[in-house]
């Protein structure tokens, strides 16, 4: 529709009609047979109202969607079609690595191919919009909701949010195929005090666009179409309703004109949190903010007209609902409101895109020699997560765990001599069956132990104070320690873990978090050795839940700990335990040994138009295919502000036969040295500035002065 | 001296001698030889230099001021005396509870006259300025220097602080029993991220307003004459070189024109923190961010006559000497350089002020029937606390652990049928010594454990990521549990602790936090019932480590976990333990039951002009004379930016013997109702508020409604 068209749609609304595109519901308020109730009745929506609603959330299959929208253009009076939007996090029915997992590939072009794969699947169920990327800066795995986040790197995220966008957008909207993004959440939800979900959130300006406004800048530069405001209040204020952070930062700042969406029920929580007395406060609070969308509230349905009409508003809404109508018209709804229904996608492309990604995100935290496991080898299966379809993790939208092939079931494929030994979930069968695991643990040559977190400990509403396995599983691999001493942990989560309690008795760890539908088929590949490893942690590993929220760029402080002082007191540590990770962020082992020879500094000074080059001679000595991810890190010597001890600049992965070499190359312009100033602008200052070249964010290989 | 003779001396210095009065040493560097070491000859400090220093810091005699003074008299031109100032923190010689216990108390008549013998005593020994009070917030139990905090609560800090300031500063800084008061650390010091002392903080200016900033104001209202600056950075930038922070916030929103002094290397550490390139560098920011005195480095002393001659500062040096001058002049040093030296405060007043201080700090967190013990009862005391005088805690000054009365001895005196076993500080003769501890406690009557911290285990750079007692410690408490059944923990610690682990086994727990010089003989006091507890917590409980930072005054959520929805999911809460304290803040048990009666409020509305009143009856139901904290807390309903669910609004404390009954008045201002808002600004809104009457923050007796 041209746009004069859809002006003149605009000027054609009632009051009501305009408020109720700004209003989201389920699938519950178009229930076949007409009837209202549940949410519908509490809410006291009429008839009338129903069929002005705009959009709805939380389809979960093709059918559906035709249904509601053929119901909706049969019964509304103006005709615009419904606009169909779900949480399409890491995929719709085939299920990928949730982004945590997928995050440990470093891989844009993987991420980007995830997300495609999985806008075509969702858009042929008759989805539009996907509330992901999820853009959350977090430092803190207490936070249930770090599974569907990129890490603890800024640079990462931004990377990788970008690529989710391209992804499920595609070239451009009219094809069927895509779906427009939703970025979220807007903004320092990650930051929840204590690592509790929903918690106060507190920082300066600096750190906002130092750390979190980073990936939302991204992804609107990708072009995603919507962003949801956060559950958590910033500068005191919740996000849904703060007029001056929304204005200053999202509107005017990062230039956002789409559709802002409120997260679930939140314009009704300023209520809850305090800074509004009613629903009409909250709706006036949120819509002066520009929330263009209530998602699953009746503020905005029971209060807005009202509103603008005594606050002479109607400008402020015909630009909300110009917002929602070019979106709907961007996707072509307008020519077909039943836009991509039924297209399907092959499942052996949906299936192929998530083995590859599963493949590509588990992470090998530990190998003293005890993998790859040999295909004639006694293997003890053994732990809560072998027979068990509990393996997509959380925000696995209508993907089903009952169909999900198990651990046992893969690996038995694959090592024909194989014993599994479930356990329940709880564990609680573990001295039930001790007698039986014992003996098979005796016979075995390697013990494969699989435990980890069950699918709804970590995700929304998963916030936890201890991040340690349950007792039972760290029983379990301390006796089986003293057993066998081939005891290899497969421990799954959504989250970093602390493993101080078990890393001593595991010859070999894999983190695998959750990687989806293919989780079981990946990890027979990966553990027969038929693949690589090529994960590297997009989030630390901790020591202890004391040391929370960590991250590997700490900023410098002005008693550093160091290599020649640790151990001093008067420094900035702990009396008790280390400042590190356990595992730091960019680490991950490879059954491939790769050599870096030739690593040199282009000649050249670094200036603000001119570029440098490192480049290094990298050659896989291993004796298979492999992939390796090559790590750049830089630290900004002195700046006007406190800066990472070292931080992430660049990486680039290879994938080489045995004994083959590469080139690599980095170009190191001055604007990735940038950093934000006090006034809140990024750029980069002159001065020295140490590159480093590593394994990982701790493992540094090589590291140059450069000056600019 | 007057102002214009005053004058007269700062126009009579040479650039290098104004220099110097900005510049503090230690003691070493006016050894009695006059020969140049140590860190002088790391300075290159020259003779001249020497005794063109202002100040010295930590003194540890009378006789060691005088000669230092005498030597600098004689060897300087100006004669100028010199400042001695010292961490006076909870007494010199004899040692108060710390200032977390002190807290307990809620006591500001007891504070203020603990900090009044405590000036006494450190004046007679030369000491002109105390490092105290520390004004910094605090809600992480993590940072060791929690120890010195008066707790989670910014009213009852500020409360607290200010009493500090008065007893230290007395009514007349020319009285030489006084001390100036230096409060620290400016500011956000206790804000350090994941409890790990020195590192980085951040906070919007709001928090800043709102949490960390009103101890500071009150101290300063209370005629603190000097203020310290923090080692973190704020904003971004390390405070000692923080201009825009210290000028718009210090020096003029708190309209601070006194000694603004750098803390211990604070501008050396400009380096280590990488906003300064170098000594000249760092020097520059700290004095045009106007501090006035370089804390023990040689930047000031090195290159501020460089930088005033070059950037054409000498009317701020001028000001900075000024500040240094005028403080020395309020002291009386130009009139009597010995000022205070040898006039010795009597021993038994400060034994006497020491004892009742530990007796009003001390806090019984759990008695089921088991305390007082009787004097004829077989009583077992064991524990790694029972034979050591390791009591005090850190920053004891020059207070003697080996001259400290242990528990055996007070509790020998105490109750004759004592057993004691002691264990050594580490626990590792537990093993060894097990037989006799088993024999002894099954033949006791009740067995005191005494067990905790260390006294460097808190303080400063004594962060710890556990908060749990040692292993074998828990393992003690735990084994004797099952021999007896009236097992009393006695659990010193400088901060709180996670008890979790322990506290079903016991049947009683005090929390004597470290209660100094007297600490045994108030605990033999109160254990025996010849004094109730009376202490409050200042600082609640966490039940882990996993929960911090946490506080009582959490603020409001879109999703709050209240008692109706308990352990329900979506809301903001965890998946395996509670949100809140295991003994929340203002909890603390009495040997008396009170009972409260009566409560009303008065029917006038309460206005802007007009406070209300609430009043009640207290009566003390028990047997012996006790001393109960009635503790009032509101609610803002609605307001203009998020609140905590429940926040301190008054106190009071009273004594009273069996069967005695008192009537309490709490009147209610409406600018104790204040918060502030998004400008800054502190000022009440009108609406409804919610009082409550508590006997601790989670514990509420009655609630009314207030409209303002």
């Amino acid at each position: 529709m041209k746009e004069q068209a859809l002006r003149e749609v605009l000027d054609s609304l009632t009051l009501e009609e305009k408020v109720g595109q700004l209003v989201q519901v389920t699938p519950d308020f178009f229930d076949a047979s007409g009837a209202i109730t549940g949410p519908m009745l509490e809410w006291t929506m009429s008839n009338q109202e129903r069929y002005q609603s705009g959009s709805v959330l939380g389809t979960t299959e093709a059918s559906q969607v035709r249904e509601i929208q053929a119901q909706y253009l049969a019964q509304s009076r103006h005709k615009i079609p419904l606009l169909f939007m779900a949480d399409v996090i890491h995929g719709y029915r085939e299920i990928f690595p949730i982004p945590l997992a997928l995050a440990s590939s470093f891989d844009e072009e993987l991420v980007q191919a995830v997300a495609r794969v999985s806008a075509k699947e969702a858009a042929g169920e008759g989805i539009h919009v996907t509330f992901s990327p999820m853009a959350d800066y977090v430092k803190d795995p207490r936070w249930g909701r770090v599974l569907e986040s990129n890490g603890e790197d800024p640079l990462l995220s931004q990377r990788l949010t970008a690529a989710y966008v391209k992804g499920y957008q595609g070239d451009n909207l009219k094809d069927e195929s895509s779906l427009a993004a939703c970025v979220k959440h807007f903004i320092g939800y990650g930051a929840a005090e204590g690592g509790r979900d929903y918690n106060t959130v507190d920082f300066s300006d600096l750190v906002m666009y130092q750390d979190y406004l980073p990936s939302f800048r991204s992804a609107l530069e990708a072009g995603a179409k919507l962003v949801m405001t956060a559950f958590n209040s910033v500068r005191g204020v919740p996000i849904s309703g703060n007029q001056s952070l929304i204005q200053q930062v999202l509107r005017e700042d990062l230039a956002f004109d789409g559709v802002l969406i409120s997260d679930w029920a939140a314009i009704q929580e300023l209520i809850a949190h305090r800074v509004a007395e009613n629903q009409k406060e909250a709706a006036t609070m949120a819509f002066k903010a520009t929330v263009d969308m209530d998602m699953m509230t009746s503020c905005y349905q029971r209060e807005l007209a009202t509103i603008v009409t005594e606050q002479h508003l109607e400008h402020e809404l015909d630009e909300a609902v110009w917002r929602v109508l070019t979106l709907k018209n961007e996707l072509g709804l307008f020519e077909n409101p039943y836009r991509g229904l039924d297209k399907l996608v092959a499942t052996a492309e949906l299936q192929e895109q998530a083995f590859e990604a599963a493949v590509k995100s588990a992470v090998l935290l530990k190998n003293e020699q005890v993998l790859p496991l040999q295909k004639n080898e006694k293997i003890l299966l053994v732990g809560t997560k072998v027979a068990t379809g509990d393996l997509l993790g959380a925000w696995s939208c209508v993907g089903d765990t009952a169909q999900t092939t198990s651990l046992a079931s893969a690996f038995q494929t694959e090592f024909p001599q194989l014993t599994s030994i479930p356990l329940a979930a709880d564990a609680s069968d573990l001295a039930e069956k001790w007698p039986e695991i014992q003996t098979a643990a005796l016979a075995a040559d390697k013990v494969v132990i699989a435990v980890g977190e069950a699918g709804d400990e970590a995700g929304e509403a998963a916030s936890k104070t201890s991040l340690r396995l349950k007792p039972q599983e760290v029983d379990l691999i301390q006796q089986l320690s003293q057993l066998n001493q081939h005891c290899i942990g497969v421990i799954f989560s959504g989250r970093p873990l602390v493993l101080t309690e078990v890393v001593d008795h595991l010859q070999g760890i894999i983190a695998p978090f959750f990687l989806g539908s293919q989780t079981s088929g990946a990890l027979a590949a990966l553990l027969s050795g038929r693949r690589d490893f090529s994960g590297r942690l997009a989030m630390g590993f901790p020591r202890h839940e004391g040391q929370l929220p960590y991250s590997y760029r700490e900023m410098s402080t002005g008693r550093p700990e160091t290599a020649a002082n640790h151990g001093q007191r008067y420094l900035s540590n702990y009396l008790d335990e280390e400042n590190d990770a356990l595992y730091p962020f960019g680490y991950g082992l490879s059954y491939n040994t790769w050599e870096y020879q030739d690593i040199t500094l282009s000649q050249e000074p670094l200036t603000k138009d001119a570029p440098i080059s490192l480049r290094l001679t990298v050659t896989n000595q291993g004796t298979q295919t492999g992939s390796e991810n090559i790590q750049l890190y830089f630290t900004d010597e002195v700046a006007q502000v406190i800066r990472p001890k070292i931080e992430l600049l660049d990486w680039q992965l290879v994938s080489l036969a045995p004994g083959e070499s590469r080139e690599i190359c980095f170009v190191i312009h001055s604007d990735q040295l940038a950093y934000v100033h006090q006034d809140l602008r990024r750029y980069p200052d002159s001065g020295r500035f140490q590159l480093h070249l590593g394994k990982n964010s701790r493992e540094i290989l090589a590291s140059f002065i450069v000056e600019l």
